[in-house]
C-alpha cells in the first residue's frame, strides 16, 4: 500500500497568492469597468523587457544549439564554467570577496535553491524564521516534516519564530535560545529592510556560537543603494564557516521568466553527521544537483552570463533605476496618504501600516474595491505580517505615479 | 548545531560518468593519438543540432521577452497552458487515452522530476527497482533515507531489486513479496528492452492488488517503432489508478541542453495517509511544484510546443530515425564481431554481453584502450549488469559506422 508524505496535509489550503488571485478575480467579474483601470502591485513580478545584451546572448546561443559543431547537449549540472566563473569573480572576488568558482552551484531559481537546500540538512535540526517572511521558507519545512500542525494564527508547531517588527526595523536578533538553522532575507521580501552590518556580525556570532547555519536569501541584493550595507553575507568575516548565500538573476536581469539563480556554498562549511563528526556540507550539495537536477538551459546561461558584461551591466542599472524610481514616488505617495510607510530604498517592496483598526486583508479589499489596485495583505507573509500590507514597485512608471494618486484619494 | 543529511553519506563515491569520464581522461592523457581518433558511445547524450521548428520557436520567444507588451515574467509553475493542452492532446487524447491538460506537469528534466516525485510520497513505502537501472531511481532513495547502507555488491539493504535478465528479456516480472512504490522504465535504459502489454497489465495487476504505485520512466517512448509495444502506461486499463508517467523532450527533439519534460499525474490515482485514508496525489505534487519550482523557462516551453507542429513532428522523425539508423549499424557490427546482442530495435541503447570471462569493466578497459571508443560498463547500472556493457547510438552516421568496423576488429 503506497503512502502518501502526510506532511503535506499539514500545509494551509489558501496559498497567499492563490487566495489574491481569486479574490481580483471575482472583483474583476463583478466590476467590469474598474478592471480596466485595475493595477497590479502584489506578486513581485518584473514588468521590463529583457535587456538588450542578454536578448542578443539569447539569440546567439539558439544559434549555436542550431549547428552540429557548437551544439550542447548536457551541460555540467553545477552549471557551465564560463558562467560560475563570471559570477564568483564580478559578485564575489572583484569586491575582495573569498569565493571560488567550484564553490557557485548554477540552478533554475533562488525558490527552488531554498527548498532544496533541506534534501541535505538533517531532519532533526531547529529551523528559525523571521516573522513576516517569505513563505516557501516555512512551506518547505512543513512539506519536510520538519514541524507539526498549524495553530490557528498560522504558526507551525516547532518552527522558532523571530519577529520583525518596527522597533527592530523587521531584522529580528539572533534568540535566546539554541537553533541550528536560520533564514535570513536582506534586502527583506516582504519588509523591504536591510540588515545592518552590525546585525549581521550578530547573526554569525551567533552561528559561530551554535554551529548554526545561516541561509542567507540576497535576491534582491541589486536593489541596495546605500553604500555601507552589505550586499554579501561573505562581507561578515567567519561567514566562509557558517553561511550559504543565494542568489538570483530574477529581480535584476528580469529573469522571472527565464531562470537562473545560483547558490555559494563554501567549502569551508561544515555540518555535524548525527555521531557528532563535522563535514562539509559542499560536496553533498554537489552530489544532490549532480542527481537531482541537469543543469540550466544552456542559452539561458549565456543569457546570464551577459549581465556582466560592460553593456549588461548599464542596462541592469537602468531596470534598477527604473524600478527604485516607482519605489520613490510609490513611498512618497503611501506617506501623503498618511500612512506609516517603510522599505522602498534599498529594495523594491514598500511595507506599509494599516489604518488603525484594520486589517491586511480588509485593507486588501478596500484598495482592490476602492482605487482598484491590488497590493498584498501582510497577514499572508506570517502572523507578525497582521496590520500591514506589501506593494511592490515592479510597474511602469505611469502606474506608479497612478497608485500613488489613488493611494492618496482613499478615505479610511 | 546544524546537522547534516547523513543518508548522503551512504552513497557510494565512484558515480558510474565521473569513473568513465576519468578513465578516458588518463588514456587521452598517455595516448594523444588515440585520443584524437576516440568515439564516444558512452553517455546517452543527444549529438544532432535542435530542429528547425524548434530554432524558429525560440527566436520567436526570445523576440517575445524583449518587447514590454509580449514579455513574460513568472508563468504558471505547472507549465504554460499552451504546452501543457499540446502534451495532453497530441501525446494521449489524440492517441485514444485519457489524460486532461491539468494532469500534465512540465518540468525541467526527467531526472529531476524522478527525484522529486519522493517529495509526496511517505518515507516507510517499499521500494523495488529492476536490476540493472538507472542509478537515479536509487540513489534519490539512498538520499530520501529509503534504504540502509550498501553491501559489497553496492546492493542497498531495504530496496527490493528485481532482476532483469536475458530469461525474461530484461523485464522483470512483479515480486511474490508485497511492496509499494516500483520504478517501471520502457524502452529501458540501460538494456534497450520494452516491456510488452502483457507484461505491463501483470504489472497494473499487481499495483491495483497491493495498492502500490507504478512510476513509469518513459522518457524513450519515441524510439518505439514496434505498433505492438505500448508507448504509455496508460494504454493499460487500470492505471490511471496506479500509474504516474515520465516523458522528456530531450531525446525526441533532442532538449538535453535547452532543458524541458513532463510528469503526468492522474486526479484518479490516490495514495494512503499513515491513518490509512485513500487520497489523490495530484494536489500534492501541485503543491510540491508550486512551491519548490518556478516553471520552465518561457522560450524552452514555446520550443517544446513547436515539437508537436507539422514540421516539427517531420523533423523529430528525421532525428529518430537517424539515430535508430545507428542503432542499426551498431547491432549488426556487434552481432558480426560475434558478441550477444539486446536492445538497439525499440531504444536507442544496445545492451552487450561480454565474451564469457570478461567483466564490465575490463570490457570498458579493452575497448577504451584497443577501439578508442567509450562504452559504459553494465555493472555501473546494478550487480545484474555485469557481463554486459551498454553502446549507444546517439552519434554522427559516420562514428556509428566506424564504431562498428572497430568493434569487429577487437580480438578478445
Amino acid at each position: 500500500m503506497a503512502l502518501l508524505n502526510d506532511h503535506y496535509l499539514k500545509l494551509k489550503a489558501g496559498y497567499l497568492f492563490p487566495e489574491i488571485a481569486r479574490r481580483v478575480k471575482v472583483f474583476c467579474e463583478g466590476n467590469p469597468d474598474a478592471a480596466r483601470r485595475l493595477i497590479r502591485c502584489g506578486i513581485g513580478d518584473v514588468t521590463e523587457p529583457l535587456p538588450g545584451a542578454v536578448l542578443a546572448a539569447l539569440h546567439a546561443a539558439v544559434d549555436d544549439m542550431g549547428r552540429r559543431e557548437s551544439f550542447r547537449g548536457y551541460g555540467p549540472e553545477q552549471g557551465y564554467d564560463f558562467l560560475r566563473g563570471a559570477i564568483a569573480r564580478n559578485d564575489y572576488r572583484d569586491r575582495g570577496l573569498d569565493v571560488a568558482d567550484d564553490e557557485i552551484f548554477v540552478s533554475d531559481g533562488s525558490k527552488c535553491d531554498c527548498g532544496n537546500i533541506l534534501d541535505v540538512l538533517g531532519s532533526q535540526n531547529r529551523i528559525a524564521i523571521s516573522d513576516p517572511v517569505y513563505p516557501v521558507y516555512v512551506d518547505t519545512n512543513v512539506m519536510a516534516g520538519h514541524t507539526g500542525p498549524a495553530d490557528d494564527a498560522g504558526n507551525y508547531q516547532g518552527l522558532v519564530y523571530l519577529p520583525g517588527t518596527a522597533a527592530n526595523g523587521f531584522m529580528p536578533e539572533p534568540p535566546a535560545e539554541p537553533v541550528d538553522v536560520i533564514y535570513l532575507c536582506s534586502p527583506n521580501n516582504p519588509t523591504g529592510a536591510t540588515a545592518s552590518r552590525a546585525q549581521l556580525e550578530a547573526w554569525v556570532k551567533y552561528a559561530q556560537a551554535h554551529r548554526a547555519i545561516l541561509l542567507f536569501d540576497a535576491a534582491y541584493e541589486a536593489y541596495i543603494a546605500d553604500p555601507l550595507v552589505p550586499r554579501s553575507i561573505y562581507e561578515i568575516r567567519g561567514a566562509r564557516e557558517c553561511a550559504i548565500e543565494f542568489r538570483s538573476f530574477s529581480k535584476n536581469g528580469g529573469f522571472t521568466g527565464l531562470r537562473c539563480a545560483f547558490t555559494v556554498v563554501p567549502k569551508s562549511l561544515l555540518a555535524s553527521t548525527s555521531e557528532g563528526k563535522f563535514q562539509p556540507l559542499h560536496p553533498l550539495w554537489h552530489r544532490r544537483m549532480s542527481t537531482k537536477f541537469n543543469g540550466v538551459s544552456y542559452p539561458v546561461q549565456r543569457a546570464a552570463e551577459a549581465l556582466y558584461s560592460p553593456e549588461g551591466r548599464k542596462q541592469v542599472r537602468a531596470l534598477i533605476d527604473h524600478y527604485m524610481g516607482n519605489a520613490k514616488v510609490l513611498v512618497a505617495g503611501a506617506k501623503a496618504a498618511g500612512l506609516t510607510v517603510h522599505g522602498g530604498v534599498n529594495a523594491p517592496y514598500i511595507w506599509v501600516g494599516t489604518p488603525r483598526g484594520v486589517t491586511s486583508w480588509q485593507a486588501f479589499d478596500r484598495i482592490l474595491n476602492e482605487a482598484n489596485v491590488v497590493i498584498t495583505p501582510g497577514s499572508g507573509f506570517g502572523s507578525r505580517g497582521e496590520g500591514y500590507f506589501r506593494i511592490s514597485s515592479f510597474n511602469s512608471r505611469d502606474n506608479a505615479e497612478e497608485v500613488a494618486r489613488r493611494l492618496q484619494a482613499l478615505k479610511w
